[in-house]
């Protein structure tokens, strides 16, 4: 939750004192920015969008972004399973990339820990392996840091943290930063695979703090161990992404639904809100979170995806499309809402999880 | 110390079990290479080179790497002082993109803290920016990511953990590996600004746990406080590294001098060896850490640059081009070596720190 994508520009700073990490956040990314002048790394667009694009000349753009898995990996160190893990780090980078329009094409992984431990590390290359096929990138370096007085974790030496970055291409005409959108746009929703690798902290304080529940607990709402249930890696959308990019498909805006959850969607560099009165009704787990640690629908919806990992913003004729390329990568999609003419405003009709109508903005929701 | 460059093919295992390490990072680069053929991103060099490649097409390349600060951040935290470690991270990582002869272009960071502390954060990003404004890469995106059930530090709540990825561009005819290097050709050290990078866990060892000085004691010999030492940031060799790559130089080979010191001159593609016998004196900082630690002049030539940051491989026409080429940037440089015709072996005569000559090979140096 209380990860900075700073190619991202929201700063979901639970626990933390917001005002004074704001100001820290506008001082930092001030003085980053007064790199990109004078360079050779011509920076395309601002902070804010979920990777950047640098300017290699003739029109070509080389797409870039970097992220990390958070504490998910304390749920793969307690499950004693690393053979995921790698998939999400792949999806949460790749996922991003496609946000801004871009083909991605390699990645590298930085992987800290307490000590290594070889059969952990093998876990995690075949995680990162699998994700990387998935996306249809290849895996071109690495990093192995072995860091006993930096990391830690839920047992004394198993410690790890693991981030990657990801880069792509793409063509400078065809940025996607959703500044096409106008009202009455359709938002398609593509399926999640449960919560992915956002709000991890919270599940963990919900079900492992609070309610004292053990990583194999089976949980009668959820059919399987909370361990697995949370481990279930990240959907990896970039198949369905190009052949949406590849279509002649009035795509305004792809938005990868992360830490903020729906309040992604206003990350399109448009003056416009949305309405999203269908959603689709969400997996299990994120009513058992919910209900377990009374959670009220509005903080549900900022901090998770409540099965909605992908949206896409697009012109009515293209939602069939939209539907279509999710379904031949087996997943599900459907038309969640319309893009209306509130900027920055999220409206959320008879939510899935109690029934409310939501309205938010600043990254907060409220009942109406 | 105990880092992997995976794209550096080096493994340098302290107080790790090597063989099962070694079999462990084997099976892992097999996975991983599997990722090659297929997706979009053709990779070019194997692993084992200091960044690897990829071919967009073109005759043009990619060049991407990854590289940590390791545990230098504990030097910065005990000390207080955060403004010269974002250099660090990002010369760790546009040096090695240098050696396969790429233009670096543009830089992520990752940050990983025990918790957002604004004025640290600050910090950080104006020594990555300095970093990138030496480098003249642009900082075109980061994350930072709070994470205090996975990361410690000196002080509870003050940890972190920083690394970063360098992109860079290279002709695809023009990738520097050393393949082109002969018996005869020269050496030439360009010099470090400390201990730059690696190293730092023995160094910490020696200065802080077995002699029990604090991080402000002013060493006699250093003349300044440890904490100052230790933290000079490393110095970046973007600029004179452009500058050989421009010039019609017979440069074989660029070769940052990290984690296994001289070693790291065996990473050239050529069956060749080296004999270094005109080392410049090393700082005093090397000297006062063999002494105080006990540390033997091969293992110090193993762990540390010695003084020599960046070597560059040159016939030996080029060597005052080089040396001028360093000059222009303020750096001393010297003809310390030749390239020799033992494959793998690193030959070093009268060492300056003890004047005994040492002979070595697979990572271990020998008295002769």
């Amino acid at each position: 939750m209380a990860s900075q994508p700073r190619g991202a520009g929201a700063y979901d700073a639970a626990g933390v004192r917001v005002a004074e990490a704001d100001m820290a956040l506008a001082g930092l990314t001030d003085r980053l920015r007064r790199t990109w002048p004078g360079g050779r790394g011509n920076v395309v667009l601002d902070f804010g969008h979920y990777a950047n694009v640098i300017d290699l000349g003739g029109g070509r753009g080389l797409a870039i972004c970097t992220d990390g898995v958070g504490s998910k990996v304390l749920i793969a160190e307690l499950v004693g399973d690393y053979r995921t893990i790698g998939i999400d780090c792949v999806a949460m980078n790749v996922n991003d990339l496609i946000c801004v329009g871009a083909a991605p094409v390699t990645f590298v992984d930085y992987v800290a820990v307490e000590r290594v431990a070889p059969a952990m590390l093998l876990e995690i290359a075949e995680g990162l392996a699998v994700g990387a096929e998935r996306a249809g990138v290849s895996i071109s370096g690495g990093e192995i840091a072995e860091l006993p007085d930096m990391i830690r974790g839920a047992r004394p030496g198993g410690g790890f943290d693991l981030a990657g970055t990801a880069v792509g291409t793409v063509q400078l005409d065809r940025i996607l930063t959703g500044a096409g959108a106008i009202p009455g746009d359709a938002v398609v929703g593509i399926e999640s695979n449960g919560i992915h690798s956002n709000g991890l902290t919270l599940a963990r304080k919900v079900f492992l703090s609070d309610r004292g529940h053990g990583i194999d607990a089976i949980l009668p709402e959820l059919g399987q161990s909370l361990g697995l249930e949370l481990l279930r890696p990240t959907h990896i959308y970039v198949r369905e992404a190009l052949d949406m990019l590849d279509r002649a498909l009035d795509l305004r805006a792809l938005l990868h639904i992360t830490g903020d959850g729906f309040f992604n969607l206003t990350r399109v560099a448009a003056p416009v809100g949305f309405l999203l009165d269908a959603l689709p009704p969400p997996p299990p787990i994120f009513r058992s979170l919910a209900e377990r640690g009374g959670i009220p629908a509005g903080d549900m919806h900022t901090v998770y995806n409540m099965g909605v990992g992908l949206c896409a913003v697009v012109g009515e004729s293209g939602v069939d499309a939209v539907i279509d390329a999710a379904a031949r990568e087996g997943k599900a999609a459907w038309r969640i809402g319309t893009v209306t003419d509130e900027p920055g405003t999220v409206r959320i009709t008879a939510n899935p999880l109690t029934g409310d109508d939501l309205v938010g903005r600043d990254k907060r929701f409220a009942p109406v």
